[in-house]
C-alpha cells in the first residue's frame, strides 16, 4: 500500500474542482476587489457569491459570514471581537476545558485585562455538563464559548442544549466548528448559537481560509482594524482565490455530506472493532456514540505516541497523537488529562480522522500494520514488562 | 489597446512562476506543517525556506520574518503586538497623519484603552519633519509608526533618520513598507527599523500573505493567538501554498529589482510630463523627487475622481484615485487633505502605479485618451464653467 493517510483533522488535500476554481483569481482576474473599475466590481461579484455557498453549509445567509485567514483567526475573532465589544457590560467569560488552543488562548488573554475566564470541566467522555454551565454563569458573564466537537477525542458536545441556557441570559455563545463543519450536517440556527467559526483546511479547501457566523446586529470588534473589507469586520485585501476555493469546497461538502457521513461511520467503526480486538489493553477516547463520524481515538498503554507515528510513518500510514512534543503543545495532552486519563496512559495517545477517501482496504492495512507496531514498541518497553509481569 | 493596468499598489497579477512555485502544495504536499511524519515535517522545511528569501528581499534573517494574512494584519500585529506588549512602559503612540488605515485604526484601537495617539502633520509634500518627531515624543511613548512611501502620493518617508531617533531614546519604530518593497532597495539595518510590514499583493504573489519583520529579542503581543507557529507570535495552520508563492516573489523580486525601478522611472517621467503638457490645471502630488519611481499622482481641478475612473476603465485604462465612495474610506482623502489639497480640488484624485510590464506604448495610449476624458468631463462640470469664465 502506498500511503494510507487518516489525518484528515490535521489537513485535507485540496480537492480538483477546488484548486480549478480558484486558478482564475491569480493570474488573470487579479483586482482588487475594492477598486470601482469593472475588473474590481466583478470580483467583489464573485466574493458575494462565494460567502452564499460558505453560508449555506452551516445554515445561515451571505451576510452572516465573515471569511478570516483560518480558523485560528475565526476563533479570536469570536473570542476577542465579543469581548472588546462587550466589555462595558461585564468581564466574564465561560469555555470549556478543552476547547481549541485559539480558544482557549484566546480568552486567556482577557485575564491580563480584568477579566475572569471559568474553565468547564468535562466527564470521562469528554462532554460539558449543562447544569455546570448554568451554574458557572454569573451577572458579569458576557461570552460562552464552548466547541462542537474536539478534535483529539471526537466528541460532539450538546451545543443547542448549552447555547439555550445563554440565550436565556442575553449571554453571547460561540461554538468552534472547526471539527464537525463538513463531517455531520449543521445548521445555525437549530445549534442557537450566535457566532460559529470554521476552517478550510478540513474541507478540502485551501490552508489560509476560514470563516466566522455572525447573528446579524452582533457588535464584534474587529481583529484586523483597517479598511471596510466583510463589512468593517475584517480589514485586508481579499484573498480571493481561496475564497472563491472555501466556496467551491462548500459547495461540494453539502453534495457529498450524507454519504460521506455513512461511508466514514463504518469505515470508523470497523477500526474501532479491529483495534479493540487486535490489541490489549487500549482505551477509546471520547464518548462511544456521540462523536464524530470519522474520528477514532485511544490511548495505548505502555507506548510512547509520538514513536507510535514514527514506527507508522514507516509503513506509510499517517495519523496523529495528541502527545507529540514536536506538535508543540505541552507532551500531555490537556484534552485527555481534563478527561481524567492517567498521564502514563495519555502518553500513547492515537488519533485517526478520516475522509470520503479513505478505502476498507486501507483500514483493513492499518490493523493488519498496528498491531505489529505496538508489539515491537512494547517488546523495548521497560514499561510494559513491569505492567505484563504485575 | 486591449487593457493598460496601472493600478499595481492595489493588485497586482501573480507571476507565472510564482503560481508555479504554489501548486505542488495544494493536492499533494498538503500536510499541516505541525504533525511530525515526514510529509508535515518536509513542508515545515519548505516554510523555513521560504522565510530565508522573504527576508533577503529586505536584508533581513529568515527567522526575523512572522508571514501573515496579508500587510494590514502585519501592520495590526506591529502596532497592537507593541502595545500591548509594553503597555506597563507606557501608553502613547506617535504616528504620521497619512498612515494606512490599517495603521490609523490599530491606534485608533488603544485610545478607548488609555493610550494617546499623536498624529505628527506633513508638509504639502507628505514629509514628516523628524524635528517634529522628536518633539512628539514623551517618557510614555513606547511606539512610532510611520510609513515608509505613502501609497496615494508616492512620498517616500526620511525613515533612517526618523528611527534613529527612536532608537536614542529606546521607543520602538515601525515602518509599513507595503508601498516600497520591490519597488526600491530595502534594508533594515540601513532603515533602522525595529518591525517592517511588507504584502505579498504588491509583488506578484498571491493575495492572502503579508509579513512582519521584527527586531531579535523584541516582545510582540499575537494578534492571533492559539498554537505556536511563527515561534509563537501568530497561530493557525501555515498558508503554505501562498507562503511558497511569497518566497517564490521574493526572489524574482531580488532578481529584477534594479532594471525594474529604471524601467518605471523612465515611464513615470513620461506620464508626467505628459499630463502636465497636456493638461491644464493639474497638479502634481507627493513629492516631485522623493517618490516612488512607478508612482504618479495628481490633482485635477474640476473633475470628479471616481467619475474620470469609470471613464477611463471605458477606455481600458485601469487606475486609481483617492477620492472614490466605493473605495469606502471618506469621499474626500485624508492623505490629500494633510498634504494641505483643497477639498475640491481633491476631489480630482487620480494614480498611476506602474509595474515592470507595463510599456511606452501604453503611456502614450494613456497620454492621448486622458486629455479627451479630462475634457469631456470638464465641458459637463459647472465648476469648470464658473472657473474658466473667473
Amino acid at each position: 500500500m502506498d500511503k494510507v493517510y487518516m489525518d484528515h483533522a490535521s489537513a485535507t488535500p485540496v480537492k480538483k474542482p477546488v484548486l480549478e476554481a480558484m486558478l482564475p483569481y491569480f493570474e488573470e482576474a487579479y483586482a482588487n476587489p475594492s477598486t470601482v473599475y469593472d475588473m474590481g466590481s466583478r470580483i467583489k461579484q464573485v466574493i458575494e457569491e462565494q460567502r452564499e455557498k460558505t453560508g449555506a453549509l452551516i445554515g445561515a445567509k451571505g451576510k452572516q459570514i465573515i471569511f478570516t485567514s483560518s480558523g485560528a483567526e475565526a476563533n479570536n475573532l469570536a473570542v476577542k471581537g465579543v469581548a472588546f465589544a462587550r466589555q462595558n457590560k461585564g468581564n466574564h467569560i465561560v469555555i470549556s476545558s478543552i476547547e481549541h488552543h485559539s480558544v482557549l488562548n484566546s480568552a486567556r488573554f482577557f485575564e491580563r485585562m480584568d477579566f475572569e475566564v471559568t474553565f468547564l470541566p468535562v466527564n470521562e467522555y469528554g462532554l460539558v455538563d449543562p447544569e455546570c454551565l448554568r451554574e458557572a454563569i454569573r451577572p458579569e458573564t458576557i461570552l460562552v464559548s464552548i466547541m462542537h466537537a474536539n478534535n483529539e477525542i471526537g466528541t460532539i458536545e450538546p451545543i443547542s442544549e448549552l447555547s439555550s441556557i445563554c440565550r436565556e441570559k442575553g449571554i453571547v455563545f460561540h461554538t468552534d466548528a472547526v471539527a464537525t463543519v463538513g463531517n455531520i450536517p449543521i445548521d445555525v440556527n437549530e445549534l442557537g448559537v450566535d457566532l460559529l467559526s470554521l476552517s478550510g483546511v478540513s474541507i478540502g479547501a485551501p490552508k489560509g481560509i476560514g470563516a466566522l457566523y455572525y447573528r446579524e446586529n452582533l457588535r464584534i470588534m474587529p481583529l484586523i482594524h483597517g479598511g471596510i473589507q466583510e463589512s468593517g469586520r475584517r480589514a485586508g485585501t481579499e484573498n480571493v482565490p481561496a475564497i472563491a476555493g472555501l466556496g467551491k469546497a462548500s459547495e461540494l461538502a453539502i453534495e457529498e455530506l450524507s454519504e460521506k457521513e455513512k461511508h466514514m461511520r463504518g469505515l470508523r467503526d470497523l477500526l474501532v472493532n479491529g483495534i479493540n480486538g487486535r490489541i490489549e489493553r487500549v482505551k477509546l477516547t471520547g464518548h462511544p456514540e456521540k462523536r464524530l463520524p470519522g474520528h477514532a481515538s485511544f490511548c495505548i498503554e505502555a507506548i510512547e505516541g509520538e514513536s507510535l507515528i514514527f514506527m507508522l510513518n514507516q509503513e506509510g500510514i499517517y495519523v496523529n497523537t495528541g502527545s507529540a512534543c514536536a506538535s508543540k503543545a505541552l507532551k500531555t495532552s490537556p484534552v485527555l488529562v481534563a478527561i481524567g486519563t492517567p498521564a502514563d496512559l495519555a502518553q500513547g495517545s492515537i488519533v485517526f480522522t478520516l475522509d470520503k477517501s479513505n478505502t476498507k482496504k486501507e483500514i483493513e492495512y492499518v490493523l493488519e500494520k498496528l498491531p505489529l507496531v505496538v508489539d515491537r514498541l512494547r517488546s523495548i518497553s521497560p514499561i510494559w514488562k513491569e505492567t505484563a509481569a504485575a
